[in-house]
């Protein structure tokens, strides 16, 4: 039968190097849990490979294996996880480097990066504010890389592709911001939210946003049969948000809470609607903003997404439902923080930057 | 040892007969979670005895041993389980019945075991709104008990202690209400909130909130690793809160979540303060307002409570935090669904009924 | 580029009509959750379409969207879930079918399914057992499909793929069997254990090897914080691990418990190797059984693997280790139970019967 | 009402200074878990009052509101938890100390608490091995406080009541010693047990268990929806069993494993009954044993416990079925490791040594 034969050529290559990759890619901070789930999506995807693996906080060390770090991955990848090594990363053959690094790593590394002739997809929040003077508040450093900053686009393929297609830089959006900008900004685009009146994000999600450092907060026993909220007023992806709604802090206040569950984020949001739109114009308004977007699924109208419809996919989920008599609109979001909250968007951006469609290797 | 002794006087008999008890308590619906937290409490309780069980669900089955149901139970009371018998229940030497039972059968017999002679704490729905009407429209029957549903009283002992103390028929509130209104009443009752710009409480709650009986909802793989959204702008609870803080449906939304625990709710709350008022005034008046109130414990500034502060405990734990620039206040109420929430408040309210402290049993 | 517009061209038909599809596959018990691991399996299957789609437990209802049932499923699927109807299946285009329904319902279609020309892949119990007498005193219903039951093969690729390759009907293995036989089965072929001294394989299943059926037992806050040994000493799948492992009642011990975990089994296996094999005889037999096995992963010896490196995948992963003074080995076995447990090893045993690689659409 | 008037008095004073109590106790390691269980039963205790906090890990640093540590303890207690200062503690006016502090910690200031004429309850492993070398082995530190640990009693107050009662140093049993023994050592003392046919514990366990210091391993999402294996053939809590048992390591199997839960612990436990002995007389054999003990309850033969049923008491719980034809006995033990495995088997040692009944405050 031909068909199998194919499929047996097509599958006899590693995970790390299908022979008709027409993507190398680097993941750095692949020992990360945005970097596993990086991995797992790059292993399927039909035209990327992975040709280069480092990892920031191991510095002093040697190469291994990555699943060492990820027992998923055992089997999987043949090249070695490397401690970070800008030089040795420009000459991996790479074309384009994931970093799943730390702010100040991102911050220092990406413009030696793009010198060096590769596309940066960074995951982290060192290029996702416009106004450098922001990082010194919300960040704690002083943003040096001002080139870089400036050059970097916001990278939410459903808001801008155009842009993403041609950047060198991806600056890849925070969990929590993705989550909160797709339920909203159709809306707010459209001027049907009466933003005076106040917009509340009220955010829940699970431990492996907070990353793979031990710390009190978030060992087993106080995360677990728990729930916690935590950042009120000043946590740090707000300015994200009312950078990229255009709106200002005095009216949207952003609450996230830490859910005991691994992966997700369930986003509840309240505004009023302008008093001339129905539900059957929000209905309409979604489905035609995110008409042609693969990776957005926008519910009926006042049925609500959970987070296991998300979980361990690549989707955002959004629903609405509205109380007419009042103006009052709830949204519901949900993404996998680790997924369209991380990676999985990653490899949505990868996918414009290389004229793919935008869902190749997220289904 | 004399002091030994004495204890060992004390210890002597079993769990449910204490000698020196001067309550004598029957638990109809003993065999959901409120039911075992109850009895629970009861057992530690130095002035109340367990007098008399009984399960609605089971009508047709034998009596049987309580740890039957509740493993928890094993060995703690010799009384055994019996189906609902309103005659045997007045008949059983009773002083105080806590119903843990649904809402229908709590409407059925309060005015027959009021009759009786007994006094009445109801966890159930039926009788915590004023208006017999609202029970066509947001419990879908028809309201028949209109003496008793007068005399009932909504029974959080902080509110009104004496009108508790009086009361032959309490309601006891029901957890997510407990939890917005112990944080809302003080400042909607001094006046401080600016109720027409809207109030929000956005409540998560593990699911024994949800009671024992088996569905796809509740189905343990439907649960976990997951939260979901339900109820949005018509919960039950949502009456019972705008009667008890006295605002209009228009000013006010509750969006209840089912969190993946067992314990616990977490109810995050938004609001705009009077100008005039700064944080040290709302601690001043949290402070004041539960001066005396052994189950409320009032959080520093800025410094809010988590579930696991309260799980497993009588307690309800309140935190806030105001933008002062904004007047935005976000208050976080915790509580244990099953013990301030339901079975520590009806304790509580037995305490107040018969001249205890409040706390009594409940620490 | 070329590349990219083949990629188009293969992802622009939905996922459940790719153009190339060689194989048509029906899942039958599509709601429950080894169905919905089906869906998500076939979905990214490069040889494979989903043709029809029923449900066992909704006969009298209308067809519905699979996202109705499962929220993750939402867009994937054109093709509506309908009531299972043996004579429409038959006439659905499809070559093989998933049954993924109880056991009764098995029992009772398959003989039809075989007769009309299907392939059956049966995830049920219904045609494990060689002995029909056994179905008798094991499942309490008397085996009425002597000859299906004759033809079918016991689906266990790593073991016997040749008979696979040609069989009809798959019987494709429990979630538990799965995990015991492919720890042991290499040692016991090899003669290495000292079977009459005593094998104790004692297991610890997420909640989903339970099906989704709600009941008292699967209820949340029943399992949730919860760990429960169950079916001591007659467990259903203990003659299928006996019959398998050909060793009699006396000399095997399989005891289950259920974890507060959603995915996941891990067995935890002890036996007494014979004195002559050391950890290296160990390490080499394993790696020699498994060499050329994709979905199953062989551990270095003295590092075990745990649950979070297989849930969400389709892999098996084996350690071991020996305490060389007494012989004593344990074995560690992991795998999802949904995948290698159901879904991904039904989905395996299609690839062999159909000539593909053991790992299409797997990884 | 007079008995009002009497509870009031019994709660007017605060948790941590009853009038009545009879026993001084200060809390070593009150910041970590068990510690933290330790007050929560102390404060429900008649007759002891907590007199001392103190905390070994945070010795630079000012003494501290305990609910610092423990949000659950709000309220609950005025003295305040300082570092840990030998001097100052042998001076607090306590009688008798709980040492809820690493091995060596104990091991180093057990002797001069013991000197300065307070009675010690170490809830660490440092006095628990009468061969001083097996620390060196198991431990890893040469133990030098010979006198100590010749005269340690390891308390478990089922077996030696009389011994406790007169010691001056308890060595507290580790959690899982605590399962294992309670359920074999009657049928071991009894000699029952085919013990060189071999006997296996396969041991699972909450987090709480490994103590509150973050770590890689005990990282929430490394636990959650996780099950591992740990310590195989070599885990620290085995000498303990040996010993106490008296049994060879060639005929003793402990393996324990890590449960994504808080807390509780269930052995599932394997042994050949010798074959002149019925369920029947098992079941006699274990009501015999613990007729007269308050914090052991046994299940009737084939029912078996689960951990719902023990987690947040002090009850140790034990269930056995025989399979009569070959004399395999399975056991399972469950207990809350912070309770009857730490915390409450403390409390109820300390009950012992002050002559209280041993229920008193465990229940």
């Amino acid at each position: 039968m031909n068909t199998a034969v194919e499929i047996n050529a097509s599958l006899g290559a590693g995970a790390d190097s299908p022979a008709h990759a027409v993507v190398h890619a680097a993941v750095v901070g692949a020992t990360g849990y945005a970097g596993c789930e990086l991995l797992t999506i790059l292993a399927r995807h039909p035209a990327a490979s992975v040709t280069c693996l480092m990892s920031s906080g191991r510095s002093g060390k040697k190469a291994f294996a990555i699943e060492d770090s990820h027992p998923k991955l055992r089997g999987r990848f043949s090249v070695l996880c490397e401690p970070l090594d800008v030089d040795r990363l420009i000459n991996s053959g790479s074309n384009v480097v994931f970093l799943a690094t730390p702010h100040d790593t991102s911050h220092q590394i990406v413009p030696r990066l793009l010198e060096g002739g590769l596309r940066v997809v960074d995951l982290s929040g060192a290029f996702r504010l416009k106004d450098s003077a922001a990082y010194t508040k919300w960040y704690g450093f002083d943003h040096t890389a001002a080139e870089a900053l400036a050059e970097a686009v916001y990278g939410i393929p459903e808001f801008d592709a155009p842009a993403i297609a041609k950047a060198r830089l991806i600056s890849n959006p925070g969990c929590y911001p993705t989550s909160v900008l797709l339920a909203l900004a159709p809306l707010l685009k459209a001027g049907w939210v009466n933003v005076a009146a106040g917009i509340i994000a009220d955010s829940k999600s699970g431990a492996t946003g907070a990353g793979r450092k031990p710390s009190d907060k978030l060992h087993f026993p106080e995360v677990n049969e728990n729930l916690r909220a935590y950042g009120i007023f000043h946590h740090r992806h707000l300015p994200e948000m009312l950078q990229e709604l255009e709106v200002s802090r005095k009216d949207f206040i952003f609450t996230p809470h830490l859910l005991p569950i691994t992966r997700g984020i369930l986003t509840t949001i309240y505004a009023r609607l302008s008093p001339q739109h129905g539900i059957g114009d929000v209905e309409a308004l979604f489905k035609e903003f995110y008409a042609g977007a693969p990776m957005v699924r926008i519910y009926p109208a006042g049925t609500m997404p959970e987070i296991l419809g998300v979980a361990n996919t690549q989707f955002a989920d959004i629903g609405f439902a509205l109380d007419e008599s009042t103006g009052r609109l709830i949204l519901v979001s949900t993404i996998d923080n680790l997924g369209k909250g991380a990676a999985g968007q990653a490899v949505q951006n990868m996918n414009v930057m290389y004229g793919f469609p935008q869902q190749t290797g997220l289904l």
